[in-house]
């Protein structure tokens, strides 16, 4: 049996997946990425553990990876990204060679995006925004079904518009990006701000030390309703509606896909985005809102979309 | 002799042109908008005289209306428009009637993307902004030289996208939006906060009364030296540079097209542009920044892409 892995490198873990030819997650291997601040090669081992482990022993035909950071548009290099160490170095040559398969390197939020068009929740026509929210905000742009890639390959990076003027500083270099108001780190920021202040699950579950307070911890909290985690997601979902809104004025799409692990807690975070999203937008009341949709395949899309383009790529051949 | 009309339709000024098959302006007639605050068959006036003085007792072929406002995809009626008064009335087929002649409408960004793709500094390949400032921000997202319309065929609306949370209100409904500080209205503003605190020619200009202050005094005081009304253009041209960033992290464009009134200011406004872009944009230094250009067919752009598409109708019939 040959099996096609997808591997998702975001900025806190590394999803891998062995994803059938339906597009549906046969097996998966969860790990932490190392952070930024490592050697390069430290995230590749960690990548190499989760595909062998995922593969169970089975021959791996082909390795689509997803990555959270600029790829470059031949596909080889990782140019950039804020939260990996990845400052291009043949990134994909060095994997296939590691591995000894074919191996496929794209942007993660693009995987996503191809993902959901083929499988999951964006319509495969017209024009459609997909938004990916875990440690940052990654996006693409779909047309009829194709992700639109821009010039440097770099379209829909929507995490990285400014928002906020001198507002919280970006591992990007900038200031007030979108994603420091709605992403899994906002997300964090926002409960943290409260705790000391009122009371919560959150203190105990975080020792007291607000500063090992995860993304994982809110979401339980938000769901056994604590205030101050839900009030953390409801301002992660206002602030994930004014972005909406920017989109929605600037690119007029038919549809919003919502993916990535911070979606993970579905309406709790869409609905107040919804409701911000309806009173933010230009021409309300003149115009089709687009709906706003969870992403259908979750937390693995990105690993999906990679496992998809790694078959295309070797159907090519 | 039959003639191609094409009326631009801004928030402050009616421009209409006998516009020839190589995309020149023969003849142009300039007239003020009355608001928005009037019928809309006193702005149906304007437009009707300025159409009529323009044409010269030739007989109109066609004309072609660029709004400043939300047309409806079938280009039959502007759903919705800040500076104008029209609210979806039948107004092409109004207008049609009432000139005994075929007319085309459109979004006047739109219109001006149109006549840059195919006469002036838009690339007819690949993906391109074309960003119009007028009293307000237009625009167009241009993909090898088609308009991408979008669902509503509102795409390209990149002044009402917000950049400033709870900022200056804006006659959209919202607030901080992108247009409240970079276009004619935000030129006056920067400016008129100065006057009586710096020493400038234009507090004579405006014969010491802030609110008569134009966009045209701005500009005439800016090249002749005057501090107050560079300072004005400074700010304007950073916070072109601000949203330009913003739409680079979203698109990812091939090139920036900058045009409409405020343009016409060149360099004072787009240096200070293309200075924030470069500090701004997401991963400067690992990409290419698009150039941006001032549109070469100036203020009269949206008339000429107004004129091209009422031709490219008759000869489609």
């Amino acid at each position: 049996v040959t099996v096609y892995v997808g591997v998702d490198v975001g900025g806190s873990k590394v999803l891998a997946a062995v994803v059938s030819p339906s597009g549906e997650v046969v097996r998966s291997v969860m790990a932490r990425t190392p952070g930024r601040l490592v050697q390069a090669s430290a995230v590749e081992d960690v990548l190499t553990d989760a595909v062998r482990a995922v593969s169970g022993g089975e021959t791996i035909e082909a390795v689509g990876v997803a990555a959270a950071g600029f790829v470059d548009p031949a596909g080889e290099r990782v140019v950039f990204a804020p939260h990996l160490p990845w400052r291009g170095e043949d990134l994909r040559a060095r994997l296939a060679e590691r591995w000894d398969t074919p191996v496929v390197l794209a942007n993660d939020a693009n995987c996503a995006a191809v993902a959901e068009a083929a499988y999951g929740a964006a319509d495969p026509d017209g024009l459609g925004v997909v938004v990916t929210m875990g440690t940052g905000i990654g996006g693409a742009i779909l047309l009829d079904g194709r992700v639109l890639r821009g010039h440097n390959g770099m379209a829909g990076e929507f995490g990285h518009m400014q928002l906020v003027p001198d507002g919280e500083p970006c591992e990007c270099g900038g200031r007030g990006c979108w994603e420091q108001y709605s992403s899994g780190t906002a997300l964090i920021r926002f409960a943290r701000a409260r705790l000391g202040h009122e009371p919560s699950v959150l203190a105990e579950a975080c020792d007291g030390d607000p500063d090992q307070l995860t993304g994982a911890m809110v979401t339980a909290a938000a769901a056994d309703g604590d205030l101050v985690a839900r009030k953390a997601f409801a301002s992660v979902g206002e602030w994930l509606g004014v972005g909406l809104a920017n989109l929605v004025a600037a690119l007029d799409p038919h549809f919003i896909v919502v993916g990535g692990g911070v979606s993970a807690a579905g309406n709790r975070l869409l609905d107040p985005a919804r409701a911000e999203l309806g009173r933010c937008v230009v021409g309300a009341g003149h115009r089709e809102v687009p709906p706003v949709v969870a992403a259908a395949l979750g937390p693995a899309a990105g690993a999906v979309g990679a496992a998809e383009l790694a078959r295309r790529s070797g159907q090519a051949h």
